[in-house]
């Protein structure tokens, strides 16, 4: 039998245990051309959050019914496709469950010899493709810049904020609570660290970064993206990566200080990483690359059990975790 | 003497008469390098309600107590300068006053065989470079592009749809009252114009640009950049060029449909029209071969009477004109 979990009920702010069902089928057969995969992690990320809710936003929502819609990796068990082979670890939208049946050009193949295979949901995978081109080919830094990163000890910012390092930026990172803001300047190399949670943001980045702030990625919306827009430099670039703090509100809420983007000359931008699929392969061997070399470190918080789904899940907005959030399955 | 309008004090939301006190002084002496100036007409821009409240912005604010700041066009009545003679018209930022001293390098000498002088403050002057530039150097309309104006009616956003309609592009105005509309669509040749105070935004948008707003040029932000942003199109550029809805309001309201910015792949860019100031020349040659070419119309809404000063300001607020608003000292 094949596990789900299935989406039961859209949230009102905060996801219950009840917005989702779990269930079990019976494992299903690929088709011609499709290939039957056995998941063994699924990644869990603030996007799925969106997704949840009724409307299409970048992608179609999740109906209710339907299996919960994730990124997962797992290897092939059985295969009617030319290009994959049984035992073939693989990466694609296949759900929370245990098994899914996918088509051969919906998957990633993976090469677990140059990482485990769960990092292709990490550094690897969405969060570090995130961090890559939406620094890259949207804040674009450079040499000398500050870059200043919101939601940074998670899966993107933690990849951003070294990338930033990498490139020769001053860095600074906004966490939640010492123990984050530790883990960025002594383990990650970032110039500095704002516990959103105890500190007083406009005032550490007047500090921080006296001249300005060049780039800020920003992961988390609401006060914060406030607050770092009070303290751009001219010709900055804000990249809209996410907007955390918001998507449990019923109401949505902006940057009242976007007037900034006027008086300092400077740009908001929005991206979506599917949009750069093609350049993955690139990316990620550049990202393997630093890795080898010590520059980029990555941390996966891996919870265990297919049960273990909606806590886990909710750890994204508590912030109880550091790094990539996985679940194995 | 020269009669003057001071700041009195700082407004708290719409301004009101006591705002501003009214003076009289000896008409000054230039020193060496300037000139005096005999005012003709000042300029009425809803930036100037930035510039009272404490604080800068791009600019420092006007201090209380001293003469409001202004843009305004004269005449040279004395020169101490040897680039300008008596009778030389002129522009510069003079003040709501009579006359003015200021040095020559302050000053921009002005032709008023091609245009009545009055219309250096307009469509010759700072609103029709900020629909120039910020239209063409952040907009960055392509042939076939729809883009929507905000403040459609203004003295900005009526060159800005203009221009968009010389570079070929689907043009829809939004502006408060049918008289307004009318004058958009049949006397400027805007594709359509949608009336905020009676219609949906955003459902006119969908009839009107049914393929997504390509550029959005918003003068106005608040409740129409969020309806406006929830009809971008892909790649989509929202040009902040101002936020008259916000000025008079003691919780500025930011844009909290700014998401779209990241579903749309879209860009959101603010601009400062004096960095442009020495392409200037250049812009006012082509809006002039426009005009004298039928393909660009500019109304002025003149107001006569230096106390006529604060209620002739408060009617950007009101929308009850049409056009660049000037008062005839």
């Amino acid at each position: 039998m094949n596990k789900q979990v299935r989406l039961a009920a859209r949230p009102d702010g905060l996801p219950k245990d009840t917005d989702w069902s779990f269930d079990a089928s019976p494992v299903p057969e690929p088709g011609p051309g499709q290939v039957l995969v056995r998941i063994s992690h699924v990644s869990l990320d603030p996007a799925m959050r969106a997704w949840m809710n009724e409307g299409a936003t970048y992608i179609d929502d999740v109906k209710v019914g339907d299996v919960m819609r994730a990124g997962a990796v797992g290897r092939v068990v059985r295969s009617n496709a030319p290009d994959l082979a049984e035992g073939d670890a693989v990466r694609g939208v296949l759900g929370v469950q245990e098994y899914a049946v996918a088509g051969a050009n919906e998957l990633d193949r993976l090469d677990t010899t140059l990482a485990p295979i769960e990092r292709y949901l990490g550094v690897l995978g969405w969060p570090g493709m995130t961090a890559y081109f939406g620094l890259l080919e949207i804040g674009k830094p450079n040499e000398g810049d500050s870059v200043v990163v919101s939601g940074a000890a998670g899966a993107v910012g933690s990849i951003t904020g070294q990338i930033a390092k990498i490139k020769g930026c001053h860095v600074v990172g906004i966490a939640g609570g010492t123990e984050k803001c530790s883990y960025l300047v002594d383990e990650l190399g970032f110039d500095g660290a704002i516990d959103y949670k105890t500190e007083n943001i406009r005032n550490r980045l007047s500090e921080l970064c006296p001249r300005g702030v060049d780039v800020f990625f920003d992961n988390v919306g609401g006060e914060i993206l406030d607050a770092v827009l009070s303290r751009i430099a001219m010709k900055a670039r804000v990249v809209i990566s996410g907007a955390i703090s918001q998507y449990n509100s019923a109401r949505f809420r902006g940057p009242n200080n976007y007037m900034a983007l006027l008086t300092q000359r400077a740009r908001m931008e929005g991206f979506v990483v599917f949009d750069y699929a093609r350049d993955y392969p690139h990316a990620a061997e550049q990202i393997v690359q630093w890795i080898a070399e010590g520059k980029i470190k990555a941390k996966e918080h891996v919870v265990k059990g297919i049960e273990s789904f909606p806590s886990a899940f909710l750890r994204l907005f508590s912030g109880e975790k550091l790094g990539k959030l996985i679940l194995e399955v």
